[in-house]
């Protein structure tokens, strides 16, 4: 959910995403009933034509113990599938896609040869020490923003948590000063701005996609978004309204130079349902199976939950969470030297904000048919 | 060409791939005209049903600044044929491998954006301003003796300079006392412990690539080989020999000790043509268009070449092109400590040896269909 895609053509240069194993793991878990209905559905209708090997996409794929967290469920579902309908086990070709400054090193060397491991050891306790599976890994470096695949080569697609991240901080934000993302105080251009650039963002990711798939292959997408139409809510603003409090504090203290502060933004949108939906109906060429909003509560941060009281180690874990994705916005436009002293201050903010309010992020999750 | 695959199973780990520029050009420029040979083959066998997508691979891609040569080199040669033919240009996948050790990360954030803005240039200079080309980029982390790829799902597969590397030291090198490599003392027992090694991994090769191509689909390989059927002669073990002079040289010093050097040896093995063409016919899935012997020379580190001369120049690259090779290797069984002093005294009998003989690289080229 807190990985992100940071721009790619914007001010801020290119860098890879940074992973968040809980919030990742939740996410993906509270989605799989949705990813599961996708994969059944696509099986139904090549039921006769099983193809001899089955392509998946992960975009966003990140760098860390999560990244082949989503593809593990995808594959398990398809495989147990073809048991239940006695289908001969295709191979599978997954491809694992993120901005080229990701760390593929790592996940090519460590990752990789351990879920590899694993895999296998799962296919043979689940299906006899024969069990073998035929599964191959890429990498493709690049902006989902983008075409990353040849012509009607997937036939599954997943993205998760990333596709709120813009492909740059969007023109036209001279008058949020004092702010670092939409927020109450942003004048309506500024929102504007913000969605605007989720638009062409969004329908360009579609339109690719859309040319990327096999007829009738299936895609799923979550991302963080918004339940409320007005996109200056308050629910999905506190985390970023935080920061922007740490840093105007350290301007008036003279730790952040103003302007510095001034041409901050980050290029986040979190779309509302209705604005997803409008999207996926303009560029046609996929119809939606399901379209749904569902919470993250800060509960996945808690070894023992309890919903009156706000643990340390809650405060900490999102602490921790927040500032991975921050962190490299921040030191890419200030400098590195700040970092400790704003997560200090956002620490002491967050714990009393946790104290006073439920903490939930918002999430929505798509799937969709490839149709035309 | 001396590129390498280190060993996947073997006794020193896996690391990447080590690129020389000037040697690796050089020999895919000689080979064009039978890569050339082999997509026009191709190109009139699928003229009627050209694919809307061409898959390529190079294995053992490397990284560094001639990574993409090859690849340049034939996505040239399908748009031209496209052109002459009239045929709408189709897009192109292309698959970069090697050992998961490799430096993707370099390879997807430096040395592709720069080839993919290379490329588009090209296009539009060739083509006009209009010209347009779809390709997309993916890594494979892997090594080739095992599949990389689902099945029939490339058209064309290129290798370069990597298969003289084997996938392991091969067993039962305990007699080879003194020596690195194969060499004029090594026992029977030694050259066939080699040449089998030789035999499973290319046989291993030749099996999975012959899964992974489609009917009729090429691959044009280059290797390190030898003309000779003695697998002791003399033309391509200069180097490795020299190699073992100083190690041993270094030994009696007490810089180096001796079980050391016993227990090390290169998994290194330059076939014979009959050996390679042994191993196709033997596998069935190919046949063989193509199997030519040609020579690198020493003037391809030279700018002003003088075949009477050889210049510091020569002496000096030859031996950073060897460094760059072998350095990994020794490094890995040896210490970081010895590297120094090893190509100091490499480099001080490469220039006496280049005085009295004629320095040449064998090469061994074969281009494939596959027919069942």
């Amino acid at each position: 959910m807190l990985t992100q895609q940071f721009p790619v053509k914007g001010g801020m240069g290119e860098t890879s995403y940074a992973n968040n194993s809980l919030l990742q793991r939740k996410v993906i878990s509270m989605t799989k009933p949705i990813t599961e209905a996708a994969i059944t559905a696509f099986f139904s209708t090549i039921a006769a034509t099983m193809p001899a090997s089955l392509t998946i996409a992960d975009l966003g794929c990140s760098c860390g113990p999560n990244t082949l967290f989503a593809v593990s469920e995808i594959i398990s579902i398809m495989i147990d599938l073809c048991n239940a309908k006695k289908h001969k086990l295709p191979e599978f070709q997954v491809f694992l896609n993120d901005l080229p400054g990701n760390d593929f090193n790592t996940l090519f060397s460590s990752f990789l040869p351990r879920f590899q491991e694993k895999l296998s050891e799962e296919m043979k306790s689940k299906y006899g020490a024969s069990a073998a599976l035929a599964c191959f890994f890429n990498g493709v470096p690049g902006s989902f923003c983008g075409r990353l695949f040849a012509q009607e080569s997937l036939h599954f697609i997943h993205s998760s948590s990333s596709l709120h991240w813009l492909s740059q901080v969007p023109r036209g934000l001279e008058e949020n000063k004092g702010n670092i993302s939409m927020s109450r105080s942003s004048p309506p251009s500024v929102l504007r701005a913000y969605y605007e650039q989720f638009q062409r963002d969004f329908s360009t990711f579609l339109e690719c996609r859309g040319q990327e798939l096999v007829m009738g292959g299936r895609m799923v997408l979550t991302l963080l978004g918004r339940r409320s139409d007005d996109p200056s809510s308050e629910e999905y603003r506190q985390f970023w309204e935080l920061l922007a409090i740490d840093l105007n504090e350290m301007v008036t203290e003279g730790l952040i130079e103003e302007e510095k502060l001034d041409s901050f933004n980050v290029p986040y949108y979190p779309p509302s349902p209705k604005e997803v939906r409008r999207e996926v109906e303009k560029q046609g060429p996929f119809s939606i199976d399901c379209l749904e909003v569902f919470e993250v509560n800060r509960d996945v941060f808690e070894t023992d939950f309890d919903p009156n009281v706000v643990s340390e180690e809650a405060a900490d874990k999102m602490v921790g969470c927040l500032r991975a994705i921050a962190e490299p916005l921040l030191v890419y436009h200030f400098s590195e030297e700040i970092i400790n002293e704003v997560f200090k201050r956002f620490r002491a903010k967050l714990g009393d904000r946790l104290s006073m309010e439920k903490i939930a992020l918002v999430n929505i999750i798509i799937s969709l048919k490839k149709i035309t």
